[in-house]
């Protein structure tokens, strides 16, 4: 992570499972950024008691409330975080927060494919056109030449099982609306690296991998997600310091490697 | 066509564009199907007319209401043609309907998002959910090996607007919520040929290129969309006879190419 200067990022769905690693890996950095923004659903609620305990040791950090499928707490969230940031720009979005239901062909529902679509793809979409003024103003007080996650960037947590030439993991479970909500991901990834590399920033699509948090391992009771969430953690933020102009609009994995489509 | 002798096929949005035109040219095979079924949202409103026409001249054509947002009146669609088919299956689905909003990175609205992705994806997986019953039995009806698009095949229309590599005519249009359906579409596809395989059923996503219909007119008032409805769908009866199991889940063009995810 030499390098890896990030002044402020945004981790979404930071509460639990691989957001709360991204909050405290990048807390635990030798170069803390200056501006750790976290959000969750529901900061005053018991599942983001993780979250407070870490507030007491990191002044840097700040809990936001968001609620991805809610177009209203998404604009009072980038107005909370703009006041904090006091006239610099917004670094590094991380659309981390995402759902996952486990419907086969047969079982799956309108209401879960709403639901999951809504909340793993309309979600990232609303929250970067929130940020997106931020990230602006991140690209435009830089003096780094080129596309890096240091710079400005959007980093949509997708997954492998949404690529559709691998189908990562098919025989453990279906999930039509997930796979289906994380390649359409991938679509708005690639739309936002085309839309706003003329902006300085860059859009990439993460895999972190098939990581034991509650969402993983969920998946399967019998076969165990194979990946740790420090490991996971330790790869993207080891990878996303190597990005730049010629990775826009890529889907990378934790370990660095490009994935198909 | 040669070769090609489906005994029955359903055709969703078939009221105009696309859709109609597949309608017409089954009709007009030298060998036509025992059983076309044109689906459109009211078969009783004037946007049915040419399809009411054309049915005093071709008894084989069965007009249904189906609204592919609707999971009842889908239902209540596969009920009527399971009547009409006494005790046959059905050969072909083919997934048409959808619709186009031309919203960009900026202005695209989670309205729009929800709209258009439960119509063009969430639509065509509770069409094939319904149908599946028909599909299997036309499957182990069939004397055929392999798979077919004439023993038992669901055929997707999808858009290379939505191949994550491709990104076809982002200068033209960005139509984000679009884009963003169809590569999800793409990945319903590949499920369905997964899922689908064993069941005796081939599973395709189509692309009938940027087409003179009202969908791919209204995309661009400058540049004007380079296939005519006529010149698609011939393709696309062209191409659908020539897949096998080696095609199963592929994305090919009206012309026959496999294109990229």
């Amino acid at each position: 992570m030499a390098g890896f200067n990030v002044r402020s990022v945004l981790v979404t769905g930071a509460n639990r499972g691989i957001g709360l690693e991204l909050v405290k890996q990048f807390l635990e950095k030798p170069n803390p950024p200056e501006w750790v923004f976290a959000t969750c659903r529901d900061p005053e609620g018991e599942r983001a008691q993780q979250l407070k305990n870490l507030v007491s040791r990191h002044p840097n950090l700040v809990i936001v409330a968001l609620e991805a499928t809610d177009p209203a707490s998404i604009k009072a969230a980038a107005t909370r975080v703009e006041e904090h940031l006091k006239g610099s720009g917004l670094n590094l979005l991380i659309n981390n927060a995402a759902v996952l239901k486990l419907n086969t062909l047969e079982s799956e529902t309108p209401e879960d494919m709403s639901l999951v679509y809504t909340t793993n793809v309309t979600g990232p979409m609303l929250v970067s056109q929130a940020f997106l003024p931020l990230l602006k103003k991140a690209a435009q007080g830089s003096n780094q030449k080129g596309l890096s996650c240091s710079k400005a960037a959007i980093v949509n947590m997708s997954s492998e099982a949404g690529s559709i030439q691998n189908v990562l993991i098919w025989h453990v479970g279906q999930a039509i609306s997930y796979r289906c909500s994380k390649a359409a991901l991938n679509m708005l990834t690639k739309c936002q690296s085309l839309g706003y590399e003329g902006d300085g920033i860059l859009s990439i699509a993460v895999h972190p991998g098939w990581v034991q948090t509650d969402m993983g391992i969920s998946l399967s009771p019998e076969v165990r997600a194979p990946v740790t969430v420090d490991a996971s953690v330790r790869g993207i933020l080891n990878v996303l310091p190597t990005l730049s102009e010629k990775d826009n609009g890529a889907f990378v994995s934790w370990e660095g490697k490009v994935l198909p489509w």
